[in-house]
Formats: structure tokens, C-alpha cells, sequence
């Protein structure tokens, strides 16, 4: 079985829980289960914080323990150097995802530190967005063993 | 069943027979068998233009002939308002696929004038791209009606 | 009479046929009809290409066929270098127009690179920018003989 | 009859006063007397001032006086954050007139403060800049009505 | 008493009178009124003027005659080197307020000249800043005594 | 009684045992103390931390707990699309407060990620900030009661 | 004799009565003094305002009373290109000068828009700047005769 | 014999034809004749379209059918990304041409997307410019083989 | 003795982990050590974290228990104000000190937050840096008694 | 007596040996003619070179030699930040000269490194502009002795 | 027969003896020789030096001695404005030559003073590239006698 | 033993002889002095100059004479790309070493062309940077045998 950390940064914990009658009601938790539901060859590794340092420490743990990491590094993905460095550091394939398409946002949203250091990027697709990650890290994977 | 336009802007037809020890051997033909077979249920145009006003035509034309679009416009994803424009104008769900992972490339491939009209962007998995593309639209296409 | 060129950008073919409740039913035909009723002293050729190339054929073309030239060059004007050249190559009076106020849309659609080479430009007043321009067009072409 | 403010901003009373060889000898009062006979349906009231403070002083008086506007800003349209502040407080349609094609002059008269708060933009054609300015206000205040 | 300039710039005059079902109908006349009474032991002097130079003026009276200056200095925040030169060359405690949150509006009024020579800046509470700008100004005042 | 979060960011806990003969001998706890005094019919929760995770954390759980927020974000004012976006999640009333005038220090203290989440900012008036804030925030969540 | 307008912008009105025991008490009168003992032979108009309409006003008015202008436009000079076109309307030889050298002080100070259309600039030796000026002007307007 | 193609791009047509006692009167059909003329060893193809996605067709078609290309891509030399792309895609040596000194006109017109991609760059020196490069592509050729 | 915090941020605790045939097998844990050895004299209190919270609470716990600080701020380096201040707020002589030459890397990584607030900055040495740093912070203290 | 050094940087040797028909005649020997008969109570060491390193040299020279000086650094103004520290090493007073208006010219003679270590500068009058250097220099050392 | 200064800036003359097995033997003084023998017509002078005022020097000694200059000034290219004004100065035409394609290297070397003084400029072709700079400016000076 | 090149650039010759009061007593030659007794294995060659490509000249004969390196560009650092070609040269380690810490000075002090091709950059520390920077260039040196 492939290993994987699915890892999702700041206030990714509130999502269905804001304005359910706009945003929908799909948790952080609903995604969890459809991305085990969805690859159940994959033995997936679920986490969330909202501390970068929390996140870096993952990525660390991640080196031997993982194959491959899906990254929504939320709004970190702009501005942490650190977390490029983590990802760069561990050296597996890590696929950055977003649920919303982040180029067509604000400005300070269009730049990740994350993407030069990822294999490929996921972005705008809403919950989807990570079961397509896991079709693209699994595949990967395969593709590279 | 869904009907999609793949749209493939310039020098996306030298795929495969450029340095093959290098790239692969996959041409842009392979690509087009692969979503063939990937997405049975889709009904698939695919065409390939080095010509940016033959693009906006092809999408022009797919306003009452397709349901969505998948979009590699190449090099003219960088600087082309007009295919920017044209797919604002058709109102077709629209997924940005690139090949490669044009965030880590030159920072002139940063910038995308198709993202804000799109749905959302796929980038850095190589011909896989297209099959995300594939799930993406199809299940945004689904998810919409 | 005045000889005029009428010459149309990107994706001004779809004009009227999107989401007419929203944007109003004038197609790029009507105009053509209003700017004939609106001068019939000038003799006009009303052309729409989405292609650059062509437009740019079209406008070496007027060289000796027109006395002037009226360009809503749509997209192109933000991003056409070979436009520009291509109005200052035939030496022929040009004004500039486009539907709407392109200085109170995206930052990407204040600059022109028709206003250096153009006579004047008239911008934000729908299917009577036109009118205006060919006003404009033939006044200019009378006060320069 | 509709009401039109046809305002002027600093420097402009200078006209046809400075170099009459090589600018001509058309006065700021020869373009009043163009503009009243031009559009006799309108009642015109014609202001020039070079305080800034007065420009916005008489916009405001427009409020409730006049139906429209054509503004020539002069060296404040790129400048006056006041100015752009107060046309879009008094809610009267307003069309930004240049008798030059500011486009094509230096850098810093590329961008108009007033540009986003105007119907739209007429620059380049000499004192019929402002007969365009009129018909296409009178224009536009007929069809909103 | 501490005695108060209160400085009002170009289009505050129009407060309350504009779309008073969607801005309120609170005009600047309410709030002088409100501050007269929000704040009895203070000697309020409040001034409006559209003219850059009658602020000037007016920051210049404040010199000998006023212990304290609270300016709301609307769009000439964003563009007048010279109110900054004012108000620091008579070295009075000077209060920035706004009524908005210039902030979260247009990037050309994120910037002020007045900040760098004022106490402090209070924006995005509509009326209510004057208040408390008043507060801050009064205590301010007291405490530098 | 309304309930507040006032929550301060990094190095905020140094503050009065710093050079006190020049930066004064005002420790947070004292402005603590200040506010609970200023503001008896508001429930206090007055909290401090140096990461910007716990930061984040802090303002989710408000979501339920709390009417509003004062923040005083610190450092991370300038770096945190992170509390920009948990602001913006929580759906609560914020104040952004600062005790020095921020747009009068090193350029890149004059951009604020807060501001644009924020009902609005308060600058420069040291400990007093915070009462202000506190004033304003309590009439703002009156006023749209 | 030599008609010369020495003409100052905002804030040097108040020269000579802030801080006299740091900058001195020499006054704007003072400097006239200079001005008309330093050159008898030329015939002096001395003028400053706080308002830039003001200003152009003056510059328009020199035009045919005047053979040259020294200019110290204060704060304008780094704002007003209305000032710029005044200079330039009148085509009079002008002066620019500045009591401080404002190259070396804050970067906003370092453009200027009055240079472009100037004979040369004098900065930064205080009062003396106007005799340079002065000196300047008469073998300027001397030499071109 | 070393087969070359001379690549010309937009506006290059009208060369010769448009005010030739200015420009002089060599067509580029002349310089067609002098390359043929200069370089008896060279097999030349010798193109000229407006038409970007045409120039990128004929550097395609180079690929088997030439040793090398010549390109003066003209206007398209400052805006394509999809040239460079081609020219990266070929393998074939590249020389870049341009008639003018493209670095010491307007400044959108000294950025070469061609550049990166191309062995060297020839730029000011008219038609002999072709000459030129035609001396350093066939040199190349030989040196490399 | 000489108090010395050596504090080392994000990804440091990975070094000699990764890559041992390229990197090399210096670790953390090794580099504290050469410190140890190097410098007998200093009491060294050796720290590593990714939380740049933790990092900020290191230091100020090192206000009273230090007598300098050797920092490797790592990523935080290029990001992070909240360090700025807080070294900014202990008062202790800090030295800045890097494995690599950010300076030769990418150019996110030239520029430094902590460089205005340290005495001096070493890069590029690997882990001799540290033995560097601790020369010249022992001699800065020395030298300050 | 007053010792100056007049130094002179590179090119201004060939002044007025270049087309004096259009330049003039006057050269830097003239120049040199005119500041000892302007200024006979100076003793005027007057230098000229092309090395940015001699100019330094006769800098440091001055130290002790001379009581200021007067600085054409010619295009080194613009890029030496070499001659700006040796200006701020020597502590002398300097004034800046330029024959030309440098703020009138092309934008990269705008910044002048020179500026902010001078008294002030004095740029646009030709030969004129060291009579007034001259004057400034004597009469700037006779006020601060 | 025409006379020509081959002028080479700073580190030309390492050429050659710079890691022989990578960037070959090609010695400045073998390019003397293939520059004799390529142009026996001209009379060659060949000049290098690391030493901007020695070339400056040498530009200025051409204006009589010399019909044209080929000017390699290597890393000055990119930085002085002082040689840009020595060839301005000098009048004699100038073809700029570089062994490398500038345009293809890191930005700082995408620009050239020299390029705005030249005829035209040539790059990328080695040795050659001064071969086809003497063809080049031999045909100029014959071409404009 | 070691072969050490310290070469100076320019105006570090005034050291120690400015204002001695404020920046101390200790001159260039006590830094000479000081480097040969901290380093007695090391054969030092100290060199000063103002002059750019006497520095150049310096670095080319260290090519053969001398195992590396410490270079005080000075201001040279910040704008001499010949320079910085000049180390890359003659592949030499090089360490850069600057008495203050430039990254704490104005912003044109941050960039350093030398950085590059540096082994590390050593800053802060006055004149006991160039103790440490031996330390490291012998340390390297040795490490790299």
C-alpha cells in the first residue's frame, strides 16, 4: 500500500462550519472520508493545524514514514519560505491542492513558495480537488517506482 | 453524454518527437487515445492549433456545440487577453491544464490570463494532466446541473 | 467619398449573442448597419477577424484601398506590438474605439499600444463609440486635406 | 432641454492664445460658442477654473442643476484622487474629454482619476473633442431615461 | 478649555445628502454637532473646504490658535505633499481620521501623507471616528502637557 | 454584556519592562487592567501569544464565544494572509489596533493584512488605542444589533 | 530693466516663525529684501499662496508681464503637473528653486515636475538659493536676448 | 549545401514601400535576392507572414528540412512566448536579425523572447544585418559539426 | 563566562540527514558540539525549532539569562518581522549567521529581517559559520564591556 | 583666502570641441578662465579626469588641502556610490554642478548619488551653473566659519 | 584604407587562459590577429583595458585618429554611463560587440548603455562575433561616406 | 603556507583618520598588522585602491600568485559587475568581508555583486571582520585540498 500524509493548513478546520447556506456543508472531515473512500489502496494520513511550525514538524515525520504528501498548505502557501524548505528537505513527492482556484483570487494569492517544490498543482475544484491530488500522487508514485 | 472540447494551443503537436530519450515518446495523439479511453462516457473533440485566432475560433465554435472545455494553451496562456476573453464569452466551464509545472518554471510562465476565467488549473503531471482534467470537468459539469 | 475601414478584433463576432438580457441585444451587424445609415457619405468596409494576422493583412490591405481607419483591435490593443507597427506602416488615419471604458476596467486593459499610433481614441459608449468615431474619422480626414 | 456642465480645468483658458502659428488660434470660448451651436437641444453651462477646489465646488453645484457632465480635467485627470471622489458623489453621468490623445503623450498622462467614474473617454481630436462629448452624452442621457 | 481645529477636505460637504437610503443621513452638520456634544470641554472650531490651499490656510490659523488638529483630509490624503508640510510646520498634536476604512478600499488610498506627521490615525468607523478622535486628541493633549 | 477577545501578537508581552525610563513603565497586564476598567459592561477575554498559530486559534474560538474581537496582531500584521483569512472565517466584528502609528515607521509596516477583515484601525495613540478600539468596537456591535 | 516674478507655493509663509533657534529667523519677507537689494536692476513681483490654482494663476498672468519667473513651488513641485503645463504655456524662462536640497531628503521630494520645462534648478543653500536664482535668471534672459 | 530558412515576421512585407525617399527603397524581396547573392553555398527558404501562428508552423516545418533559421520575428520578437517555445522545440540553431537597433528604441522593444533560444543576436544594421547573419549561421553550422 | 544562546530555526534539525553523500554528515548535534569545543569560555545554551512562536519565546527568555545571541533564522530569515522585533526588544548583541550564501541563492533569500537589528552577519561557511559567529559575538561582548 | 577644488569628471575634457556650432565653444579651459576672474579671493585648484578612482584620489587629497568643493561628476554621478562616500569621508563642504538640467534629460540621470552627501546642487546654466557654485560654496563657508 | 579602434573592457584579457579544456584557447590576441587577417583593408588599432577612464581615454583619442570604433566593453556594458557618453561625444560610429549573447544570461547583463550610442549591435557568435563586427562597420562607414 | 590576497577598494585608505573621536583610531595598516599576527601561517598580500580596475588588474595577477581571496570591494561592491567577473576569472575562493553590516545601511548598500561568486560574505564586525575571514578562507582552503 502507498503511504500518504494529506496535510491541511490554517483555518481549513472551519470549513462547512462558516455560512453552510453559501459555502456548503462539507467538513474537513467529509473530505477525509471521501479521500479514504475514494483510494482506499492508499493508507492515508490525515492532519490539520493551524501552526506553521506544527505543519513543518509533519512534513519532517513524514520522511520516513510517508511515500508521498498532499499539500493545502492554505495560506501559508504564500508566504512561508520554511514550508518550501521542509518539502524540498524530505525529498518526496508532494502534491500542493487548493479548494479554491487561487489565480483567479486576490494578488497576494496568485504566488505559492510551495509549487517550485511540488511535482504538480490542484487548484479550484472544491472538495474534488483532493481526490484528484491522490489520483495524481498515487499515479506518480507508481509511475516513478 | 457530456461533449468536451481538449484544446491544445502551439507546439503542443511536437509532443513526443522532440528528444523522445529525453521527454518520453508520448505524443499529443497518445494524449488524445488516453482521454478517449479514460472517459468513455465523454464525447471528445480534441484539437491542436499553433494559430491563436484558430483557438478562439474552436471556442467560439464549442459555445452551442460542447458542454466544457479542458484548455492547454501553451505558451499563449502567458499572454493572450483574447483567449482570456473568448472563454469569458462561450460561458463554458473551462479547465486549465498544463503539462508541466508552470510555477516552477521561467517566471514569465507564472501568470496565467486563462485562470480567472477558468474553473480551476491542473499543472505538472505530464499527460496525466488531461485524464484530472477529464474527472475535474466532468464532475463539475455533473455537480452543476 | 471617404473610404473607411471598419476593422474588428477578437471575439467582437459574439457581440449580441451573449446572455442578451444581461448585455442587450446589438449584434456587430447592427453596428455595421447603424455606422452605414449613420455616414452614408463614407464608403465603409466592416470587417471582424479574430485573428492577429489577419487584422493585420486587413490593415495593409487599406494602405492604398482607405482614406482612414476605425480599429476596436478588442484584446490585441493590450498586448499587440505588430498592430501598432502595423497602423504606423500604412500612414493612414486611425481611431481607436471600443465598447466600453477600458480605463475603469482590469488593470490589464488601460494600456494601449494603438493610442501611440492613433489619431484619438473614444472608449465607453457601447455601439455609439462607433458613430462617434466615424464622426471623428471623417472630420479629421476634411480637416487634413 | 437637457442640462450639461462643461467643465475646464487649469491651463485651458490658455488656449489659442499661446503660439497661434503652430497650435491655431482656436479659443476656449471659440469651443463654447462650437459646443452651443453644436447642440442647441442642450443648455450649456461652460466653466473653467484652474483651483482644483472650484472645479469641485461646481461639480457639486451640478447635483442637482445640471444632467450631466463633460469633464476636461486637464493636468488634475491624473492627479486628483478629489476630483474622481467628487464625480462619483454627485451621480451624474459624465464623459471625460482630452483635447489631446493623452495616450500617446508622457507616461504620467497615461492614467486618468477620472476615467473610472466617467461614462467614457473622448481624447485626441482638437476642440470636436468636445462636439463628440456632446452627442454622446446627449446620447446617453436620452437612453437612460 | 483645549481647543480644537476640526478639518474637513474636498466632497465631506456632501455627506448624508448622497443615496441616503443606502450611506444614512447622517450629514457633516450632524457631526459637528455630535462633537460639540460628545466632547463640552473642548473650544471645537469646525471647518470644510474642497480648496487644497484653504486647508492649508486653515492648518496655518490653527498655528496659535488651536491646541490641536483633527483632519479628516479625504482624497488630498492620498496626493498632497503639502497638507504633510502644514501640519508639520506648526507643530501642533494632529489627529488623522477617516470614515471609512481606507484601508480595505482602493490600493491608491492605502497610502497617506498625513500619518507620517500625525499622533495617530483612526478609520472605518464611519461618524463614530470623530469621537473618538476627539478622545484620543483630548487625552493626548493632557497627557504631553 | 458583550463579550470581547482582545487578543495581542508577538513580542506584546515585552511591553514596559523595555527600557522603561524611555518607553514607559505600561505593561500589558496593565492595559488589561485599563480595559477591563474603561469597558465594565464588556466581558474581557485578554489574551497574548508570540505564535502566529495559536493566534489563529484563538480567533476560531471565538467564533461561538465572543460578540467581537480587538486585534492587535503585532508583527504578523504585515505577514499573516493566515489571521487575514481567520478573521474573514469567524464572521465576527474586528478592530484592529495598534499602539504605535504604524504608517509613520519602516515602509514595510505601512501594509496591513488585517485591515482589509477589519471594521477598521486604530494607531498611535499607545495604551489609549485599545480603549478607543474598545469604544468603537462596543458601539459597532450596537449599532447593527 | 528686467521684469522677474519670484513666485512661492505652499507653507514658506510660515518661514522664519517655527522653531527660530533652530532654522533661523530669516522670513519669506526677509528673503524679498535680499531678493531686491541683490539685484536693483531687475524689477521684482514677489508673490506667495498656499494654492496651486493661485499659482497658475500668477503663472498666467506673468505671461505678458513678466521676462522670467523664479519658482519655488514648496510641496507642489513633487505633485502638480498643472503647475508643469503653466510653466509651459507661458513660455517664459523659469527658475526652479528649493531652500533645502531636496535630493537629499525623503524620496518623495526627489521628483520634480517643474525641472522638465525649467532652465535649471538651484537646492538647498537656504536663502541664498534666491540670490543664485536671481543671478541665474538675469544672465539667462541677458544671454538669450 | 547548408539549407537555412530566413524567417521574416509581421509588417516586414511592406519594407521599401512605405515612404521610400525616408526609409530607402530595398523591399525585403531585395534582401531575399542579396542573402541569395551573399551566400551562393546556402540552400534558402525565404518566408514572410503576419500571421504568429504561420511563423510558428514554418520553424515546425524546419525542423527536418533546414540546418538552421534565420529569424527576424519583427514585432512578435517582444510579446511571443510561443516563438520561443518553437525555436526551443526545433534544435536548430537560431540567429536572431533585426533591421533597426531594437535597443535603442522604445523601451517594449528591448526585451527579446527570442533571445534565450538563439545563438547570438544581430541588430541595427539594416539589410546588411541579414548578411551578417547569414556569415554567423553558416560559420556556426560548420563549427559545430 | 560569556552567556550564548546559538537559536536555529526551521528545517536545521534535518541537517545531515539528508542526502549524507552530497550534503554531508554534519549534524545539528555535531555543530554544537564543534561550538562547545571551540569556544570553552562561552556557557552555550544550544536551541533548535520550526515554530517561529517558539524561536520568539526562546529570545525572550535569553533577555535576562544571555549575554548574546548566535541566530540561524533559517527561512524565517527572508518572513519574518515578529524575529525582527524581537530581537529588536531584548537588547542583546545578536549575530546572524547562515550555512549557505543566501546572498548567491535565490533572491527571496537576499534579503534579511534580522540583519537590521544584528551586529553583523557570516553566510556561507557551513557549519564553521557558527565557530565564526561565536569569535565574533565573544569579541563584540568583550569589546562592549 | 578660500581654497576650492573644482573637479571635473569624465567627458567634460572635450567640451566645446564638439560641434561648436550647435555646443558652443566655450570650453572647460574657459570655464576654468571664468571662475578665477568671478571669484579672485578663491584660490581654485581646478581638476578634470575620466577615472572615477583619480576623481576619489583628488577627493581624499582635499582633506586638508582645500576649504570645499565643487563637484561635476558627470555621467559618475549617476552610478558612482564610491564618489558619494568619498565626499561624506572628507567632511568637506560640497556643491554639485551640472551644465545641464539632469532633471530635464533621459530617467537615468534623474538619481544623483552625489546629492546626498551635498550642501546642495545647482544644475541647467551652462557655464553659468560654476559662477553660481562659486558663489555658493564661498558664501556657504563664510557663513558656517 | 579606414581606420579602426577594436576596443575591449574589463577581463578580456584573461580570454583564453581561463579553463582552456572548457572555453578554449581563444587568446584576445588570437582575435587581434583573425581580425587582421578577416580585414586587411582596415587599419586596425586593438586596445584593452579593466580600466573605465583608460577606455574613456581611448574613445576620446579616436575622435580624430580613428573612422569608427568596435567597442567590447564588457561588464561596463551593463553599468556606465560614462562610456554611453564617450561615444556620444566623439561622433564617430559604433558597433557593439559581445562574445556571448548577453540577452540569454542573468537580467543585470540584458541591458546596455552602449546600445542607445551604437549603429547596432552583435552577440552570441565567439570569436567571430568581432569578424562580423568589422564587416559590419566597414560597410557603415563606406555605406554613409 | 597559505597565499592570502586582501585587496581594499576605495576610501578604505581614510580609515582611522576620520573623525577618529567617533569611528576610532584604527587605520587600514592596523588592520594589515593585525591580520598578519592573527594569521602567521598565512603569506598576506594587503592592497589598497580607489580605482576600479586597478582592483580588476589585482585580481588577474592573484590568478597564479596567490590560494585565495578576502576581498572589501567597498562601494565597489554594489555596482561593479566587472568585478564580479573578475573573481569568477580566476577561480580563486573569495571572501567577501565588509566593516559594517551593509544589510543594516541605506537600501543601495544591500545588493552585492560580489556575493555570487563568493564563497561566504562576512559583515558587522569592523576590523575584526577580516580576522574572522581569514580564519574562514584558511579554514576553507584547507578544507578543500
Amino acid at each position: 500500500m502507498t503511504r500518504v500524509l494529506i496535510l491541511n493548513g490554517p483555518n481549513l478546520n472551519l470549513l462547512g462550519t462558516r455560512q453552510p447556506e453559501v459555502y456548503g456543508t462539507t467538513t474537513l472531515s467529509d473530505i477525509e472520508t471521501m479521500c479514504r473512500e475514494h483510494a482506499p489502496v492508499a493508507e492515508i494520513t490525515f492532519v490539520q493545524s493551524n501552526h506553521e511550525g506544527a505543519l513543518i514538524d509533519a512534513i519532517h515525520a513524514a520522511k520516513t514514514a510517508q511515500d508521498g504528501i498532499i499539500l493545502n498548505a492554505g495560506a501559508y502557501t504564500h508566504t512561508s519560505v520554511a514550508l518550501h524548505d521542509a518539502i524540498a528537505s524530505v525529498e518526496l513527492p508532494c502534491v500542493e491542492v487548493h479548494l479554491s482556484n487561487i489565480h483567479a483570487r486576490e494578488p497576494f494569492r496568485h504566488h505559492s513558495y510551495i509549487a517550485p517544490v511540488a511535482v504538480g498543482q490542484i487548484a479550484g475544484f472544491g472538495a474534488q480537488s483532493y481526490l484528484l491530488a491522490l489520483d495524481a500522487l498515487l499515479a506518480h508514485v507508481k509511475g516513478s517506482k
